[in-house]
C-alpha cells in the first residue's frame, strides 16, 4: 500500500464502506446505510489505520476493523438520538426521526454486532488471532464505557454545581474511550508491543477528551448549519457542557440561579439559549475551555514519543492540533 | 470439574452471574442486574457449557463465554420490550416499564458489549486465541441475524397470507441463530474440529426453531402467570405465530377476514384474543404446530451422532425432548 495521508485514508475507508454497504432491497440495510453514509470525518477509523501503520503494520488488512470503530460510533449516535429526542443529525433527519424508534434501536444494535464481525474478519486477512482478540477486547471495553458515560451524563443532567470533574469523566467515558479503542485496535492489529499499545491508548484517550471539549464549544462558535445538528439539544437535555459549568462557577448567586433555570427549561427556548450564551461570553469560560482542550491535546501529543518517525506518525501528531483548532 | 448435569450447570452459571454482577451503588449496574437476575432457564449458556464438555473441553474456562450468550439474549429481550411496548417480562415489570426507555436502551447496549468482553475474557483463562476469535465471530453473526429477524418480523406484522415460510425464517433468525451461536461458542472454545462445530451449529439452529414454535404455543396451552409475560403481546403487535397462520390457512374466507381483523386490532381486546384462540382450536393448527416442532427437534437430535458418548452428550440429546414437551 502506498504511503497513507489523512485524506487518502479517508478515501480508502469511504470506498470500503460503500463496498460493504451496497444498495439492497432490504429495509434494515437501507437504514444502516442511511446512518453510515455519506460518511462523516471518520476520525476514529483514520486513527486506527495510522496507528497500525505507525507501529510498522500494513494498514490494508486493518481496514474492516477500522470501520468497526465507525460502526460503534454511529450506533451510539443513533441510540443517543432516541434518548435525547434529537430530530437532526449531520444536517438531516436523524435515524429515529426518519425511520422511527423501533428501527433506530434495531439499526444501532446491528451496527454494534457488525463491528465485532468486522474485527474478526481481520483474521481472514491474515492477522494473528492474538491481535484480533486484543482488538475485540479493546472495543468491547470501550463500548461498555460509552454506556456508562451515557448513564452518568443522564444522572448529572441539570446540575451545574457538580463542577468540572464529572464533565471530564463523561468526556473520558463517552468520547475518550472510543478514541482510545481506535488506537488500541490499530496498534494491536499492527503488531505493536504492549508498551506501545499502552502509549497509543493514552494518546487516544487524551485526544478524545480534547476533541469532546472542542466539540462542545461549537455551539458557541459556529452557526447551526455548519455543525449539522441542533445547537439546543444539550440545553434541552439539561446537559451542562464545560463552558456552562465554568460560567456558572464564575457567576453571582443570581446569575447561577438564572443559568440553572435555563438548563431546567427543557424546551430550550430562544430566551434560555441567549441567556446561557450571554453568561458564557460574559466570563472567561470559552478561553478557559480552549485552554483545557489544548492541555489534553498536548498530553496526547507527548505520548507519541514512543513512535519511530513515519508519515503515519506525522498524521497522528497533527490530529491534536486540528482537533482543537479554533476553526476547522 | 465434576461431571456436569443440566441442573448443576445452571447452578454454576447462576453463581458466576451473581459473582459478576454484585450489588453496587451504580444505577446502570442495578438496571443490568434487574434484567439478568433472577436468572431464567439459561438454556443457551447451558448448551454452551455442554457443547464444550461434549467435544472433550473443560467447561470451567468457558463459563464467562457461556454467560455472554445470556447477555445477548437478555439484551434482545430488553430492546424488544421497548419495540413491542411490553410492560411485563418474567412475571414483573419489564426493564423499560421499570426504568424508562433511555435506560433500557443503554442497559441493552451495555449487555451486548459485556458479552464480547466476556468472551475475550476466556483467553485469560488459557483458551487458545483462535477459538476465542471463532467464538466472537459466531456471536457477532448471531447478533446480526437477531436484528434481521426482528426487522423481518416487523415487516410481516399483520399479514396472515404470507404462509408458514416467513414465520420459520423469523424463528431461524430470532431464535435459531443464538442457539446456533451458543453451540458454536462452546464447541470452538472446547477445541472441536470444524466438522463437529458445524454439526453442533446445525443442532443448535434446528433446536432453536423447535423451541420458538413451542414457545409460541404457550399462549394457547398455559395460563399467563405461568409464562410470566403478556399472552396478548403477539396479537397487539400484529405478530402472526404459527398456530394463527395455520388456522388462517384452514379457515373460510369469512374466518380469514375475522382473523386478520383480530390481528389488526392493535389493542388486542379480549374479544380478539378469544376469536383467535377459538379459530386456532377449531382447526388442527395446534397439533400441526406440535408436529413441526417435533420435526425440527428430531433434526437437531440427529446432528449429535458426531459426538462420543458422555454425560454432556446425554444432556444435549435430552434438550430437544424437553424443549418441545407438551408440558415442562
Amino acid at each position: 500500500m502506498e504511503t497513507l495521508t489523512a485524506s487518502s485514508s479517508w478515501q480508502l475507508l469511504h470506498q470500503e464502506m460503500q463496498r460493504r454497504w451496497p444498495v439492497t432491497p432490504d429495509e434494515l440495510d437501507a437504514i444502516v446505510r442511511y446512518a453510515l453514509l455519506p460518511a462523516g470525518k471518520m476520525i476514529r477509523p483514520i486513527m486506527t489505520l495510522h496507528c497500525a501503520a505507525a507501529v510498522g503494520g500494513d494498514p490494508e488488512p486493518v481496514l474492516p476493523a477500522a470501520l468497526a470503530l465507525e460502526y460503534v460510533h454511529v450506533a451510539t449516535l443513533v441510540h443517543d438520538d432516541i434518548i435525547d429526542n434529537d430530530d437532526v443529525r449531520r444536517g438531516r433527519a436523524s435515524v429515529p426521526a426518519a425511520y422511527g424508534v423501533p428501527n433506530a434501536i434495531i439499526a444501532g444494535d446491528q451496527l454494534i454486532f457488525d463491528a465485532f464481525a468486522a474485527i474478526t474478519g481481520s483474521q481472514h486477512a491474515g492477522l494473528p488471532a492474538g491481535g484480533v482478540v486484543a482488538a475485540v477486547s479493546a472495543l468491547a471495553e470501550a463500548g461498555a464505557a460509552l454506556c456508562r458515560g451515557q448513564s452518568l451524563e443522564s444522572r448529572l443532567a441539570g446540575d451545574l454545581s457538580v463542577g468540572v470533574e464529572p464533565y471530564l469523566e463523561v468526556a473520558r467515558l463517552k468520547t475518550g474511550a472510543l478514541f482510545r479503542a481506535a488506537c488500541q485496535v490499530g496498534a494491536a492489529l499492527g503488531g505493536a508491543d504492549p508498551a506501545t499499545i499502552g502509549a497509543l491508548a493514552d494518546y487516544g484517550e487524551q485526544l478524545g477528551i480534547a476533541f469532546q471539549i472542542r466539540d462542545d464549544l461549537l455551539s458557541y462558535t459556529e452557526q447551526p448549519d455548519l455543525i449539522g445538528k441542533s445547537t439546543t439539544s444539550d440545553l434541552s437535555n439539561g446537559r451542562a457542557t464545560l463552558p456552562v459549568l465554568l460560567a456558572w462557577a464564575a457567576s453571582s448567586p443570581d446569575g447561577r440561579t438564572a443559568l440553572t433555570g435555563a438548563l431546567r427549561d427543557g424546551a430550550a427556548s430562544q430566551a434560555a439559549v441567549t441567556l446561557v450564551a450571554d453568561a458564557v461570553r460574559a466570563t472567561t469560560a470559552l478561553e478557559r475551555s480552549y485552554a483545557l482542550a489544548d492541555e489534553y491535546a498536548g498530553r496526547a501529543h507527548r505520548q507519541l514519543a514512543v513512535l519511530a518517525p513515519s508519515a503515519s506518525t506525522d498524521v497522528l501528531a497533527a490530529v491534536p492540533g486540528w482537533a482543537t483548532a479554533r476553526r476547522w
